[in-house]
């Protein structure tokens, strides 16, 4: 038996799997929830008097050792399994998940005088406080028509890696020269891994304005934010990016000490936690769309040649699967909104009947809004609850809900709600295709995906392709331990590319939802009144959202 | 001593109001259900086997008769009034209801043949099943370009007399033709009591079509809709319309044995409950809209012109206060609205903290959203629930809230559903005084006047004008024995008009809103905002909710 053990350090928590290399079978897993969890209203102590403004969002790199070193003695302990038969380590992140360090990886959060400091600490994906760096960065690359833009939809994010970095020289410039490095979590894992530091490809394109054509913006650029700013790649990160297929390097002694793993075992590049998931539902080649279903929705596609779909969040080669263009959209709000709409806004009727038959709200929302006929409810909505990240990309778009009558009830709402994230997705997939990018059927993951079938099927009938659901309910993990088994290759008794772990490691889908024919004249019809409403609120027919959005911030 | 009678007579009961007419205080009440209250599943036994359509609602002229005799002897017994007192009885009623009789006034349901025929019921105002010859009238009246037509807004409603009196013709023409008389509600009750067959002003004005200068509708109008409609007023009505301030005749002695009252004692004309309601207010004279608030609002506007304002229900001479032009207008749903929120979109924690505060759910929402600031929510809605009927009279739109977002509550939503409900009579006052009728404040009454205070701020922020809400919480049977003690006279004990009646009758307003300059920038804006969506939902933008209502039709 040869095993790989998967590690996807999560927002709240760092996760081990081990697999079977030969069946694919996810023998067991270990989490480990951070001791600090997501830092966003003080510091720990003893820090606790720094409070953080509201859209901070930090963690805590200590907090991911801790994980790597509670889960993979835990697993190995509880399996019996034998070191020796580990032949290989992938590792998955929340991306842009980055940090200051010193030279040698020491995050600047462990230096001491530095303990009490905001941006010594890492700055979590949904840290949304350097949004006005973003505005920076967006409005100086359009001024400057800078090349790369167009791959990531004309628009960058508060979230990526450069809004990050700039708002750690604005706000504390003495961190910021303190850093000798910046770097990913997922990039800096690894280095505590292996005692190398090492660029994955895909943070570096998706997060980092990186491509395997042109790599980095240049110093130029940079510069044009803050001169201090111009040497940030060659100071503090580095233009050595490497293919997510790669090997990064092998496990030091000291990893192997907290991890119980043998020193050695190879170590595959970083990678982040929503692509690393492509391999692992099986898709490793064009056609095939991903869409990892959650709060928010991640969608991913390949193709071998490179466009410019509108409104994308990034085209990175070798991004997705070495070989391939991938192609990244997503919806800002798809789980989030139902939760929202059972919290805030289903009468105490659903939640009395979920109690009475032993069920979820969602559950009895789903049985209730399953028995309408396409079109009944008489609703149609604009899920934009979070605003809108594809095709838009606009962050001051807001929900709408159109036909609202008396006899309107919670399961009509409802369905109408599910129904316009799916009328979302045929926006992102019509947009791929119109761009020459493939999109012939579509595999589901996460925890929307195996929980909501009415969701699934409405998908399907209003996209008019067929939706699996994929066999893995830890599709980062299980990804990230394919990545190791090819980090080891087949002479040590893993595979020589993802698609041949894939072909092995994947086991079929386990549910097949397909367009219902019959619903088809009808959706065909209200999508296009959903785009009406779409390009009537988001591209300038009306732009009150955006007042209003303003008129709150005012009010309040 | 001298006290007036007023006999109110509502969709589910029938009152009696005993007043005093030198202090205005209201001495006693009585109420009776009506037993067969509304007829709208199956008609009442023996003849219960016959079910009815959807949208139709009868009700039964005995139980008229029923609430009379249980109600005006019960509040003599009660207060010990002496009848040689009562001076003068007032009649209102709900409108258009109307019903089918022989040559003396018996109504055709009670005529054992008929008895298990719906059409020999009465109709109901809320019996909606004559659009089929509403549509017909509005078609015939839009070719011939009737001249009548742009006094009701340019189309009428399937509630009124002709399109209720057609669909007999249609559908049952044997009891077309064994109907001597159509007549009101309103005026078929006086009959009962006086003998006389009398039509009053405010009926045939707002639901048949007539007006003081003109008339009705020629014969060749009627005839084009059916040759055998043709000479319905003359066959079947009266040209002899009288105005409300008249006293239509005096009790007979079989009506005095059926209240207790004194023969002779006189009766006023026929009213209809929410004009009737003006007087009770205060109201007789130009300068003040009066507002019934409740399930629907029905606004009321004085002039002393005729002016064409776009959208109004109808505009009649001596139709709410003899001497004037009188302006109605109305929106479909204002309370129904908020009751649907409570009971299909409020969460379980509003309900309990209602149950732990001893409070209703409603008042838990106004204490959470009279903490917002204008334009806080976020949020705007279109409050087109029941459709539009001012001034759009559009009954096929529908609700829209825009601005939704992960961080909305119920206090948001409450809100902003009554920000529209008061942008809706904004849109009401801006259109009668665009047309020259003035509208310097307002007066409400009615149940939602009396327990939503923050509808009413909101109300007089939003159209920068004073609501004050009217002293009496009956104002319908008040005003009736206002026109009760008119029908007396001076001479009598009472008042020779009703201006005169209501300068002593009438008790000052319980409370004033006073618009708050504060809310004045932002409420303007948002009133645009909400024009903006109004004009491009409802004037041809985008005529989505048509379809979407067309949708679900053919859904279900």
């Amino acid at each position: 038996m040869r095993y790989a053990i998967g590690l996807d350090f999560g927002t709240e928590s760092g996760r081990a799997l081990l697999v079977d290399l030969a069946a694919g079978a996810e023998i067991a897993t270990a989490i480990h929830e951070y001791a600090n969890g997501v830092i966003d209203r003080r510091l720990p102590a003893p820090h606790d008097d720094v409070v953080l403004e509201p859209d901070w969002a930090l963690q805590d790199p200590d907090d991911y050792i801790a994980a790597l070193r509670a889960t993979v003695p835990g697993l190995l302990r509880e399996t019996g399994v034998d070191p020796a038969d580990v032949i290989g380590i992938g590792v998955d992140f929340t991306s842009c998940t980055m940090l200051p360090t010193t030279a040698d990886g020491t995050p600047l959060s462990r230096i001491p005088e530095l303990r009490g400091e905001p941006h010594a600490l890492v700055k979590l994906w949904k840290h949304h406080a350097a949004q006005p760096e973003a505005d920076r960065i967006n409005a100086a690359a359009m001024a400057r028509d800078e090349p790369w833009l167009p791959r990531y939809g004309g628009r960058t994010s508060s979230e990526w890696f450069f809004a990050k970095a700039l708002q750690v020289l604005d706000e504390a410039p003495g961190v910021y020269r303190a850093a000798d490095r910046l770097i990913e979590g997922a990039d800096w894992l690894v280095w505590q891994l292996t005692g190398l530091e090492t660029r994955n490809s895909c943070t570096a394109g998706y997060k980092a304005l990186w491509s395997k054509a042109d790599g980095f913006p240049d110093a130029a650029f940079f510069g044009s934010l803050d001169p201090e700013f111009a040497a940030v790649v060659d100071d503090k990160m580095s233009r050595d990016v490497r293919s997510i297929g790669e090997r990064a390097s092998e496990l030091t002694a000291e990893a192997a000490a907290w991890t119980g793993l043998r020193p050695g075992t190879p170590v595959a590049m970083g990678n982040v936690d929503a692509h690393v998931s492509v391999p692992a539902t099986g898709v490793t080649e064009p056609g095939t769309m991903v869409a990892v279903m959650g709060t928010s929705t991640c969608h991913m596609a390949l193709s071998s040649h490179l466009a410019l779909a509108e409104g994308m969040a990034g085209v990175v080669e070798d991004g997705i699967i070495p070989g391939f263009f991938g192609y990244e959209a997503g919806q800002a709000a798809v789980g989030d909104i139902f939760a929202w709409f059972v919290r805030q806004a289903a009468p105490t009727e659903v939640h009395e009947r979920a109690r009475r038959t032993n069920r979820t709200a969602h559950e009895v929302l789903q049985e209730e809004a399953a028995r309408l006929r396409p079109g009944e409810s008489g609703l149609l909505a604009l899920d934009w609850w979070n605003g809108n990240r594809s095709i838009l990309v606009d962050a001051e778009l807001s929900g709408v809900l159109v036909g609202a009558t008396l006899a309107t009830g919670p399961a009509d709402i409802y369905r109408a709600l599910l129904e316009a994230t799916a009328f979302g997705a045929r926006t992102i997939i019509e947009s791929l295709e119109a761009s020459g990018v493939p999109v012939e059927r579509i595999v589901a993951c996460g925890g929307l995906a195996e929980r909501n079938a009415l969701l699934l099927q409405l998908s399907a009938d209003i996209t008019g392709r067929e939706f699996t659901v994929a066999a893995s309910t830890q599709t980062a993990a299980l990804g990230a331990a394919m990545y190791g088994a090819v980090a080891a290759g087949s002479d040590a008794g893993g595979y020589d590319s993802i698609s041949d772990a894939a072909a092995t490691m994947v086991r079929p889908a386990v549910r097949t939802y397909r367009p219902d024919p019959s619903a088809e004249a009808v959706y065909d019809a209200l999508h296009a009144e959903y785009m009406a409403l779409h390009d009537h609120f988001g591209r300038g027919g009306n732009d009150v959202m955006r007042r209003l959005r303003a008129l709150r911030a005012g009010a309040s």
